[in-house]
Parts: C-alpha cells; structure tokens; sequence
C-alpha cells in the first residue's frame, strides 16, 4: 500500500474529509494533510446516511478525485465501501476498504470486500461487543485476506454531549486479543473537533498503530459532519502536540 | 401476498422455524402451523451469524423448501434477505422479504429489497432509535414500494435474563408516527421460549397487527436459536390463549 | 393497608399526582381516582430531582395533605421515601413506602425502610438488571420485612421518543423468579401521557398486580413531571378501557 | 488535607486496597504505596454490595485501621461514604469522602457530605450523563462546599470484556464545563488489573488531574474485587512507567 506500514514503530496518520465534495476541497486537503505529516488520505465517496433525504456522496467522481489526489501527493487512499455492487469500483481506485459501522454486521459486504485481497479497516458496530467484533473480523480472515485493521470509532451510550463515546480500552483489549492493528477514530467517537486533541493523545498514550482523523478546510460549510471535523491548522497544530505523547510510548509519528 | 392482508382487523400470524433445516422438519412445522391459524411461513435459508464458523443456512435449497411449503399448505412465505445480490432469487421465491437487525442500516440492501416490489419487513436495529428505524423505512418508500412492515424484535439493554428487551411500546409509537402495520418478534425479543406467550399477549393488547413467531418440531435439536422456539404443541395452545386478548383489543386471530 | 391487597385477583390501581401541590388539587385527584376505582393514591412530598434548584416536594406539608387525602376518599397512601432521617416521619403518614429508581441500590436507605415494617415498592433502577433487583430487594426481606412489591418503571435506553424504555417482559420474569407482586408504571416509562393507555393494556394483559399512574387536575400546570400526568377524565376513560384486557387475563379492576 | 493538592501541576496518586480487611493487609499496603509515590490511601470500610449476604465492610473498625495507617505513612485517607447517620463518624476519620457510584443520584447523601466542610470526590453514576453528574455536584456546591472533586470510573455499556467502560473523554469534557478536579478510576473502569497500566497512560495523556488505584498485597485472596487491584509491585512498576506520560503532559507524578 504505497509502502505504508501500519503497525510498526510509526504512527500511521489517516487524515481528510468525511466527504469528497469538490476537487479543490480535496486536494488542498490532501496537500495540507501530507505536508503535515500524514500518509494516507481519507475522503468518503459513498456515504451511509440515517436518511434517503441527506447528501449520499459524490459516488465514482469522488473516487477519482482521490485518485488524482493520490497521484499528486503520494499518499495512499482510504474510503468506504458501502455496496457489494461497488466492490470491484471501490478496490480499483482504494488503497485500503474502509467497512463502517453500520455495516460492521453485514457479513456478505465484509466477505466481498476480504476477496479483493486490499486491506480492510473494518470499524466498530453502534453497539458492538469486542467479542463480536473479533468474529466479525474473522469473515475478513477466514476468506483469505490477512489485512485487516480494527477500528474503535466510539459505541453508542447514553452520554449526550458527544455523539458517541470512544472506547478507549478497546486499544489494549485487541493487542492482547489479536495481532493486528488498531486505529482509533476520535472525530466520529467524540462528534466535537473540540474534543479530539485530547483523544488522540489518548489513544497514543495508550498504543494505538494508527489514528483517522476528519480534516477539511472550512470544516462550518462541510456538506456532512461539520462540527466534528478539524481545519488545517487545527491538524498541523495537533500533529505537533502529538510528538511528546508518541515518544513516551516509545513510538514515531 | 396469497391473499394475506396485515393491518387489517385479523391480526396476521407469521410461524416457522428460526433456520430451514429439513424437507420434514419445515413440512411437519408448516402443516401444524397452518391448522393452528398461522397465515405466513417463516424460516431462514440465509442466515447471518455473528461467527462465520456457525451453519450459515440452507441457501438456495432452503428457498425451494419454502416454496414447497408454500405449495402444500397454501401459507405465505417470509424470508431473510442478506445479501444484495441474492435479491433476485430470494424474491423468486419469496412472498414477504425480511430484512434483519443487522441490516437495519444496510441502505443498499433496503433499496434492493424495494425494488423488487415485494412486501419488505424491516426489524428494528440492535439499538436503532425508532427516528431511525422510520427513516430507513424511507429508503423502502422513496424507491417506491409502499409495500413496508415495521418488525420490533427486541433492543439491546444491559438485561441478562433475556437476548434483548423487547420495545412493546413501539406498536403505539409506530402507529402515532405512520400508518404501517407493525409486527412483533417475541422470539428474538426474548430469546427464551418461555416468555414468549405473556410477550404476545402483552403485543395484542397494544395493538399489533402481526406476530413473527419461532415455532420447531424439536427446539432442543434446533440448529440456531434452540432456546427461544416453541414447539408445535406450544404454539397450537399459544393461539388459543392469544384469543381473548385479541378479542378484548377489537381484533380476530 | 386499609384492607388493600395486591397481588389478589383485582388488580389494585395506585393513582396521583407526580407532587403534591396544594390541597385543592391533591383532594380534587384524590376523590376523582377514588370514583374511578383506584385503591391507593399516590403523591411525592419529597421530590428526588436531577438539579438542586427545581422544586424538592412540599415535605412534611405534602405528608399531612396525604393524610387528610387518604381521611377523607379512604384510599391507601404511597409515597417515596428519599432520605434515612427521614423514615420515622414518612412511615408515620404512608400506608406503603416508595423507593426511586436513582435509590434503587442505596441499600442504607432500603434498609431503613424494612425496618419499619411497612410494605416497600422498590422500582428498579435507571439501567438495573433483574438480578440486580432481585438482589436489592433481598435487603429488605433480610432484614424482616415480607412485605414488598417489585416497581417496573422503565429502563434507560438509547430511544429518544419515550423517557425511559418500559421493560414489560419484567412482569412475567419476576413470576418466575419470585412470589412477590409486580407493579407497573407507565407514566415514568413513557414520559408521555398519550402512550399510557396502551402501556397499562399491556401490562394487564402480561400479569401485573398493580398500576402505578400519575394523575393530575391540570397536567399543563404541574410542578414536575406534566408531559407523563393523565387528566382526571383521561384517568376515568383509562380505567373503562382496561376492563375488557383485566377480563380476557382473568382479573379484575 | 494533609498538604495534598488535587488540580495542581503534580498528579496526584490515591492508592490502597478496595477493602480494609485487615491492619496487616492495610499497612504493607500503605507503607508500599507511600514508598512508590502515592499521596492519599484508599481503602472502603463500607462496602455497598449487590447483594446483602456479600462482605459489607469492616465498619468503624476499618476507620481505625485507616487512620493508624495515616498516622504511619503521612497518606491522606479517602474512604466512601453510604449512609446519612454515618456520616459524622466517616467525616472524623476521613480526610476525603468519596460517593460512590450507586449513591450518584442520592441527594440526601450528597447534601449530608457536604455539610462536613471535607473535600468530597463524587463517582459517576452507572448510567449518568455527564449533565447529570455535574448536577449531582451542584447539591455538594450550593451546600456551601466548594471541595469537590469528579471521579469518573467507568459506564455501564454493552461490553462484557470490561467490567464497565472507562470514559475517558470524560476528562477535557470536564475541565471545559468546570474548574474542578477531575479523578480517574482505572480499576473499577477495567475491572481487569491487566488494562489499569494502559488507562493510567491515556489518563494522564488527556489531563486527569488524580488517579484512584486499587492496590493489594495479595489480589488472589481480596474479600472484594481481587480481579481488578494491582500487586504491590505492579503499583510501582507503573508509577515509574507513567512518568514520561506526565512529563508529556506537563505535569510531574
């Protein structure tokens, strides 16, 4: 995957929009994200939303966009897959499937993806049990794909001031579970950009092998999930506040 | 559907086992479930399991089953929907399509299922909001099939006695909030068998225009969901108590 | 308590006020569920409220309303029991102690109150497992008290339609685990009057011995509590309504 | 309190025992702890159990035994606090009172704690809001107790890895609703001793002000929650190891 390793001594950085809207928003992310230390871009072109009513993405123009993003800033993609239909389009422009929550139980999405043979981040289900969550990762491996990455993005409880809340324990339950690594996603877990500096600390603190994080670059005029997404500055700024916390668990970002 | 109205002044009777397992084991359930006053046949041919090392379901074979079934005793046939693209085939043999807790938010698998133009019964998320259980309903009706069941069948909560807790006030909700017919599982609600008689009273008196109910020649043997089956016998006495229940709400069964 | 049984084959209706207010309006509810046909009226004096600064209850003011309430229609008095100190003056006033849900497990409190000797509701907590409950309710027959009666009044739950998630399948399992009578309160359950009714039609129809029912002269007007408060002809038309559902259970109302 | 700051640059360590069951066992504990860096000793003498016929604590005797040990080590003593007509004796043993998480919601407890003048760290509710809680602290602020600390040690989730589920985002939520300390208690969050080096990291990482740890000598033979306390060794082991996390905070341990 672009020789990204995620699960070695450096943090791997996954930064960008929730969703792809236009070229020039995605791009100017896409530089700012690498400039500041990312390598691998993130950028929705297909989105699950609650309602048939709301923006659903930007479908396979979004894909090609972070193609050209890609091409321009050498960073690997990441994006969701929502449709076993688009399995074949998804994997052709994605360097990783991304598998999300309310997909998390759809086990012939996650079969469809595994075949691909790309890495799978598969998320957390609204109110997934770890054990469940392990076996739903088990659909990824038993068909022949070894690369899959855990990702807690927070699990519904009834706390009212984030929009879920990011189970931060699950970061040292699956390194003594599993071998595999573990993002975390602070930007969907806490629903507040407020919130996610001291998330990500958090989570380094604690060994997570990678983080994804919402970037745009006027994150108040974001077509999905504005009030969680950081500015530019705001990721360059948390870039540097993340450095200490990585060294004292031994780790690079 | 064969005649079958739901929502009207009969409540409607839906009854088999949790998975497909045999040509005797579905006959033997569909006859006694027919004389008992059952109008529709449930029965899982694609099952989805938290581990995929669990059986899977019957598959293709099961749905011929089903339709065996259908030929004989002149029921109606429910079925699990898993997998968009099984859409074709099970709605080849299918006269109601369900759509499972796991999927409640799998909007490309809602949008198959309505496109087919067959009744589709939606069960409510393991901790879906009833918002957004009646938004994703929309993704059935904005693609232009009417033809939609609401189906609680219990919601995750910290109990441990029972699989779920079954939500009975959802029936007055739905009705207050939409003009569909709401049915209640009491099976998965529960999840143990012995519960399921006061469940279903407790759904008539409430209002519920139909039950989805886990009926078994031999529970103990079950291939899934032992637990919460009934037998053949239990059921035909189940009816018979549902009754004056159903004549006290101004309902027949 | 006045020759009031619960558990009998009436089922015994508790009916009031969320507080007590004023003597006008706690005399004018009583008389009204008294003529309906409650046997107990309900009423709180001391009011457990989330913030110091919303009204606490009338204390021992609202205590002597009670009295006079219960002298003058001869019903029952229930009324909840907040604080150790003050268990000699509440036992003195109410015929049966109410313990709340947030002191559901403050176990010095239910201590106190067994050992005055009267019959203790005991609701179940805001996320309480049955066996939980169960547990709790052992402080009180521990400690010599026989005399108690197990509360359902809603669980919390992710849904945002009703307060709480009444937790029906309570009734039913309590039948199985103990001898003791099972009350049900919708008006916590739901924190909406217009789903009550249907949640009492259950209840009954699923085997409670006793309704627990807030009840107001002028619900738009209480000082807590309004949206869940039945007027006194929403309360009368109640009572009609259940007959049929007490009938087809072999009860009485 | 004996010189104790909470909120200042220093981290400050509570550690001891979930129980007081002996002077051997609280001594060794306390000398051990001291030793490592602890500034406060926690040990419960009342013990609020599920269930009547568990271990309830050694009472005043536990008190002795707390304060022995403080005249030894020079600790600051913490210990909870479960009933009204205990609290003048726990007040003269205790330099803090803690309120633990069942008695969250108990306002009598609470206002009685506050009117000692004694600092009081108040836990979060099983199922509390954050909103709630802050509340809750408004009964210890508008008694005219400005000493009051939060304590956050894990919600009730649907997980069953963990005993509850430890949330941390409950730190940077706290320090912008409040200027008030913020505590965490990785030992009841976890449940597990194997997760509390982990929690303690991420703890320190997102700004706790104080860590309460459980601490035993021999955690295999506790009265209460053997699985979830440190050994003697492990509670030093991560006092060093938290050091360059405080450091990375800013803060010293």
């Amino acid at each position: 995957m672009r020789g990204t390793v995620i699960g070695g001594k450096k943090i791997c950085i996954m930064a960008g929009p929730c969703s792809v809207e236009s070229e020039r928003q995605l791009l100017m992310t896409a530089h700012a994200v690498a400039k500041a230390g990312a390598s691998v871009l993130r950028g929705g072109a297909f989105k699950p939303r609650t309602s048939p009513y709301e923006f659903q993405g930007l479908g396979e123009k979004g894909l090609k966009l972070l193609a050209k993003a890609r091409k321009e800033t050498g960073l690997a993609i990441i994006t969701e897959l929502l449709s076993e239909d688009h399995v074949e389009m998804v994997a052709d422009y994605a360097d990783i499937l991304q598998i999300g929550a309310r997909n998390a139980q759809n086990f012939q999405l996650l079969i469809a993806a595994a075949k691909t043979g790309k890495p799978v981040l598969l998320k957390r289900g609204l109110s997934e049990r770890i054990e469940e969550w392990l076996l739903a990762g088990e659909y990824i491996l038993a068909n022949g794909n070894p690369n899959l990455l855990f990702c807690e993005r927070g699990i519904r409880t009834f706390e009212t001031y984030t929009r879920n809340t990011l189970d931060l324990s699950a970061v040292p339950i699956l390194k003594k579970e599993s071998h595999l690594p573990v993002v975390i996603d602070p930007s969907q877990g806490a629903g507040r950009s407020d919130l996610v500096v001291a998330m990500c600390k958090g989570a380094v603190a604690m060994g997570a092998d990678a983080l994804l994080i919402e970037v745009h670059p006027n994150p108040a005029e974001a077509w999905s999930d504005g009030a969680q997404q950081l500015t530019l500055e705001g990721f360059a700024k948390l870039m540097e506040e993340l450095r200490p916390f990585a060294v004292a668990a031994g780790r690079e970002i």
